[in-house]
């Protein structure tokens, strides 16, 4: 069998988001620009309002609407962790036969297996994290270009069939993102643990670090580059974070050993394992801008 | 007698940079630009052959020379800490009578007080700190745009006269920094370690934690903003960090502190001090934004 992406995600596949916020928003914007009929359920009417005004969606519901679920090829939940959980225990019975589902979530070891392991046999579920943010929430601030600089990662454990993962590459493929890889629930979330959740971890304390007001007098780029992600949505993040607890400890570990070491170079004088480690991190940081 | 910035820093003021790298020639090229005469001295031949023929000096020398240091009724010093003091200390007896010194050197307290300390009567050392940067050094990255978004930040001490600290402010906001501001020796080193130095040490360092060569694969928005700056002149910023080594370390310490109260409030599962950080920062950030 060929797989063919038109195949894999014909224009008649029918899409329905669960969580209409800034990340099941873009996804709706994109899909729904490209012809595909769009649906979505979230909790706020507000949000359905929005997206059938914009529109972002075909249909929308903000509660669990048996008809949309049940016509569904394809469900993205764009939920919180523990939200996404429990909605697939209370209504996986009105999925369609044959249905896949896919989430946004930016921890994985947590999720997968759990979802896997209580799913209906004929519905599959495969995990794919679109690294794509803003400081913002809300359907409001929805923007399907975010995509377009961005990775998108397939997450696939070995419960998930060729055709699944097809079909999730093929959607990051339509939401048109830069560069689509595939890891491991386990790589995926040490991986994340450091790119994403320390970065986070980091400047939540920088701007917790100094108390006072004038110094935003002064801030250059570097500081305001350092801190731009210091603007967070604490629910998500903290859930986030303790969904991924042991190895984002270890991160923030091996970093503050890092900083230590360079710390007591500094203390002792000692110029040389300084200098060292700058030339270490403009050789790596280089290699990014290649 | 009215201080007027055409009178302070008249079109006939004659200018000499000491030392053409990527700061002193964009100060060079506004300047000139500008109508003043510009002159350099610097150590490598090649930066002066640069910036005569990209028109940004009029003339140059890459040895001290007589002349041109006689001439100038500002200087601006753009050279490494120590080099600067050894600069003033081996030349001072060159300078025009009642001539200005500037600097553009990110750190103070070490160098001000020397230099005010050992200087001719008959010459004012005021210190200046152009908050701008690139991550690339030398004459060939200048670049006058630079300072248009940046902070100017006048440090004079008691022993400077409001004429020095008025003709320093002008060229300021000749050179068209955004913001022009004044602060003590004492106070700019603390903020300077808080702001751009220990943002220097965290970049540095998160870049040194992880030497996985596949991360650049899956790296976003965020990690890549807070290692920009991990590319660092390695010479330049370690004497910058020795310095200012107490104020920095201790920056550092507190820096640490608070990221292990995050560290510890996610190990004890404390989901509630987490949230309060974020929260914080979240505030705190979005003061910059507006």
């Amino acid at each position: 069998m060929t797989l063919d992406k038109k195949y894999i995600l014909g224009k008649d596949t029918k899409i329905l988001i669960v969580g209409l916020g800034m990340i099941g928003g873009s996804y709706a914007m994109s899909l729904k620009k490209q012809g595909y009929r769009v649906t979505a359920i979230t909790k706020e009417a507000d949000s359905v309002v929005y997206g059938l005004e914009k529109g972002m969606i075909d249909e929308g519901a903000f509660r669990v609407d048996e008809g949309l679920v049940k016509e569904a090829d394809l469900v993205v939940f764009a939920l919180y962790p523990h939200t996404l959980i429990e909605w697939i225990r209370d209504n996986q019975h009105l999925f369609k036969s044959g249905a896949v589902l896919t989430d946004v979530t930016g921890v994985k070891g947590s999720i997968v297996e759990t979802v896997q392991g209580m799913l209906r046999e004929d519905v599959e579920f495969i995990a794919a994290h679109p690294m794509a943010g803003k400081e913002r929430s809300g359907v409001r601030y929805s923007d399907d270009s975010i995509f377009r600089v961005a990775n998108y990662i397939v997450v696939p454990t070995g419960k998930n069939t060729e055709r699944a993962i097809e079909i999730c590459r093929a959607l990051g493929e339509t939401l048109g993102f830069a560069n689509i890889s595939v890891l491991s629930p386990e790589k995926h979330d040490e991986m994340i643990a450091f790119l994403s959740q320390l970065t986070h971890c980091i400047a939540v304390a920088l701007m917790c670090t100094n108390d006072d007001p004038t110094i935003k007098n002064y801030t250059g780029d570097s500081f305001r580059d350092l801190t731009r992600i210091a603007r967070i949505n604490d629910e998500m993040w903290s859930e986030l974070f303790l969904a991924n607890r042991e190895k984002l400890l270890s991160q923030m570990d091996l970093f503050v050993d890092t900083f230590t070491k360079l710390r007591n170079s500094l203390e002792n004088g000692d110029s040389e394992t300084m200098r060292e480690m700058m030339r270490l991190s403009t050789k790596r940081r280089s290699e990014f801008d290649k």
